[in-house]
């Protein structure tokens, strides 16, 4: 049975956060933005320190060479320089202009290559001529530039000087939790950390998860904790699973992966592989209350994803969904240095924060209600629960009255309830306290 | 294993009433029409007075002040007279012209107001100026009077002589039940009598549920006792249960509310919480098949409903559907002087009757058969059932035999493989008549 | 757990067999076109000579009297000649024209008759005035003759000479199995044998059955086993069942009647009783790939079937459902002389046999895959599965990897996955290669 105090007190609290400004976030994003990062290296642990003069995070490092799961975690890697001149001395590619410009994980290199020796280690896209492309080569040594495409049709024959000024070490891999206890179970938020300067994918994660994280702190302790896990993707969470699994198996309630969370355009939900979990019936109540008049794609797990690829994956499946805005791999900046501050807004991520915010509390609110005295209806009249100052009628307050009363069977939790009326869960807060106050429910996990 | 002699009569005599004139009803309306009821008095008990000629009934009456579940009966009201005089002393609002005039449960008063002192006690509909509207106030006492809109606003400024000879006092609450007895469990069927001069909500109810006890009377014993219940709405019914539910809890099988079924409208009706019980698989077979050219609504549980709000109730939660014509609150004329005799009829009641007479029928018929040897199909031309004189081809002979020895596997009921074969439940008779007759099926609960 | 080397050999000899050209059967159809069947007699004993030259068969015989759960097998009928002679003494219904002319299991008779004594023994359809119906009468004792109605317009009035040199003694009921070894349980595939010089029903069903038992065997051995059974329509399968049920019922896993498969028409599947059967799935799995553009109807099982009806009655409930093309007593020519075979054609045999060998292969190659070391994904560079020569891209190679790990939990079976995936089950044999060649997955039953 719920301490109903607590749990009014912390929906009350809830509410109000969500009635208020969201929080700026841009400013945290473009401090973040310049720094090269990769799934490993010095880019990481600077990102990390970011975060952590905002939220208070726990810090764990792996040695390169570990076996995680079935991986192993690769050599650190880190750039200090890297650049093409061209036969006048003139950088034709500059790692300095963007950090974008290498291969990730790129070997050093130092030489002097014909252009038609170089082509094969160049990148860019024909179909987007301005766009300088994102790639990564973690577990194949290699090395390369990308480049706008445009800027390839000129390059001019003859010989080009290479420089990649890189170090591939033992050295060891990051990532970060912050956490926030609460009385039960705990919601697992997770984002990642690995992309260099990338926007909408990636950098709109762990600023909207720092945020969501501050946030929560804010608010009086509830009903569940709130774990964020800010980690490389892939490696870095299949690290954290292989470290953290078998003491949080039991402990995860619901999760969301934090990803693709800055630009304004339609939301975009994709359900935990199980189906129908507490997140995500808590993140498609949202949806269908919040953004009712936009577009809105829920669709089942999807295996080529993201990090809930590990979650899900058999032998943990976690019911862990995750909430978007466009997509990666569905926008067409997605990967290129066109995903860049331009891409987000403030009010994207703003909405995406109150999204997020929004699911969560429906999570915290979202309950069994049991009737004390379950044969006929109460006489309401006797408990002064006939009129109230909140809705806008009595006869829609008498029907939510009566509905939950209904329904407070052990059968139905609150999401169901507000399901069957056609309101949004959080609407039911005077309802909820009106019944519990007189003792005619009991709040139950 | 059902005694098929017993069944297939039962079968028979039901079809033959089905087939012959429905009764009328009208006249014992307008016997009842008159009365002034409410939750308790005078009116009850003569309401029951005249059903009871009707019907065998064993009556029962709970004191004031009994606590009855959640709820405490309260003192009982009966009221003589009661008018408003203006100053030439003409009853501008008078009892004796409709008992709908005085607030049911109005606290005695006797004096001279001003109009403006009057105005607060005063009810009407502007939306409706030639209504006057039903108004009760049973647990919160204050008086007051109920008029047409259009009355209203021919008042004068002035004073009134404002009368009402009403009493509330210790008394009790009475209610009524009638049990025809059957060889299994029962089927509850409820109606409400605490309204006075109402035709379609309420007295349609009563009306429709005194005719059909006296039709199912007529009948044979049945697998199905039946137990009709003439209570006053909510407190009655709670009365009703606080008395009998433990003792009735097992034996429910379906039941029903009968209320708003006197006009000619559509059908509309409501499931059971609990959903595709045997109420309402009977009750929406009985949709398909008989009105299926004319619109019906079939709904889910709906917590703002009449006295299936009590059966349903989370500690009780039988099986207990509704099915009306217009329903209450959903039709203009609803709790209003307009929902008189003129606004029902003896078409709509007939019909009424009818649809609930074939709903009992197809849960008196429906069972379980099984076949006694289930290895392959049986040589029907041994048992002399390749030919019948009643289905019109015997090709659709043959698919009736072929489907029900097919289905006769304990998991598919009668309904389930009428539904399969697309016809109606009560037209598979000589299908299992035929095949009972040759032992090739048995018939089971 | 399945053996991936015996698993994996099957399915590239199963899809060898299916890219290769199909067989002729139109020769074989041909080879059994004149006998003149029955459910018992020379007719299926010739039939079975004929089949048991092109498959290993294993016969049985069943006395006549024979009680096979409630069927008695009936005296044995033969026919040796039958006319109807006018005055003239030409022969105006002649047996040896058209074995269609005379009523299946026809009294011997010899005698004179005039046309009006005549006639009540003779069957023609006046809406379609060229065709001879096909008649019997197994368990009635009766003698009659079948003519187109245009012929039996034409008979002058007079007497005729009407002779039947026919039997009906003790005898036996013939049926055989061709019975092909498996690992694991079996697949039963069963056809009638017991109609005379009819081409889509009935020919085409062991015509095509005999060559799919002879594709079969030419495969290695596979994870299950195949039974063909040729046996007369339900007499012949009651006693088939009545003899083998009880050995049989724990081995079969799925099942067909293969039956109306010689037009080209549009594919008809009706489901097994159970529904969702492996049966069921394997069939609309194909159905919806091989076919997607012919217009395909997939329908629940219909107690009004062929011998389907036998194996999924209550007792038995086998998983058996039957793939048509125009459907028995859904094409006009069905059960007269137009049903020849001009009417079925090569075309529609081979591909009828490719489909059967389509769903059959499928039923061999679903498996559930499980994740060997389940959580996290694998590290694919780890094992050189980041690249494939197959697919047409390295995305959609990827994809398909991802989602069999993802689903490889136990709960999915391949049919499954290859549903999430929008693929037909056969295009994933080296995802499926490379995954177990990698010990990534186990399959299993």
């Amino acid at each position: 049975m719920i301490d109903t105090a607590a749990y009014f007190e912390r929906w009350r609290a809830g509410e109000a956060q969500l009635a208020g400004e969201p929080p700026r976030m841009l400013p945290l994003m473009e401090r973040l933005w310049p720094i090269c990062r990769s799934i490993t290296g010095d880019g990481v642990r600077q990102t990390l320190d970011i975060i952590g003069d905002c939220v208070t995070l726990v810090r764990e490092s792996v040695p390169s060479g570990t076996q995680c799961f079935d991986w192993i975690v690769p050599p650190e890697w880190n750039i200090r320089d890297a650049y093409v001149k061209d036969a006048s001395g003139r950088r034709v590619i500059d790692f300095q202009q963007s950090n974008l410009h290498v291969v990730g994980y790129s070997t050093p290199v130092s030489g002097r290559f014909t252009l038609e020796a170089l082509q094969p280690h160049l990148h860019s896209l024909p179909s987007m001529p301005d766009a300088i492309p994102y790639r990564t080569s973690y577990y194949r040594p290699t090395w390369g530039f990308c480049l706008r495409h445009a800027d390839r049709e000129r390059l001019a024959d003859g010989e080009y000087e290479v420089h990649i000024d890189s170090t591939l070490e033992p050295g060891q891999l990051d990532f970060a939790q912050s956490v926030i206890a609460g009385r039960g179970r705990e919601v697992l938020l997770s984002t990642y950390i690995c992309h260099p300067s990338l926007a909408q994918n990636e950098l709109s994660g762990p600023v909207l998860l720092t945020t969501l994280m501050q946030q929560l702190s804010a608010l009086p302790e509830g009903r569940f904790g709130y774990r964020g896990v800010f980690t490389p993707e892939t490696i870095g969470t299949i690290a954290f699973l292989s470290r953290h699994y078998e003491s949080l198996n039991e402990r995860i309630a619901a999760g969301f992966v934090v990803t693709c969370v800055g630009d304004d355009g339609p939301y975009t939900y994709v359900r935990s592989k199980r189906g129908a979990t507490l997140a995500d019936r808590a993140a498609e109540h949202v949806l269908a209350h919040v953004h009712g008049d936009r577009e809105v794609s829920v669709r089942p797990f999807d295996p080529v994803g993201s990090d809930e690829r590990q979650f899900c994956s058999p032998g943990i499946n976690w019911p862990v969904g995750s909430l978007m805005r466009s997509r990666h791999g569905e926008y067409r900046e997605y990967h290129t240095s066109l995903d860049d501050l331009s891409y987000v807004s403030e009010t994207g991520l703003q909405r995406s924060l109150c999204a997020y915010l929004r699911i969560l509390q429906v999570i915290e609110i979202n309950c069994r209600p049991l009737r004390t005295r379950p044969h006929g209806e109460p006489q309401l009249g006797r408990y002064g629960l006939y009129t109230s100052m909140v809705t806008a009628s009595v006869d829609e307050w008498i029907r939510r009255l009566l509905h939950v009363l209904s329904f407070a069977d052990g059968d139905h939790d609150l999401i169901a309830i507000a399901e069957g009326l056609g309101v949004p869960v959080w609407e039911l807060l005077p309802t909820l306290e009106g019944l519990a106050g007189a003792d005619l429910i009991t709040l139950n996990d």
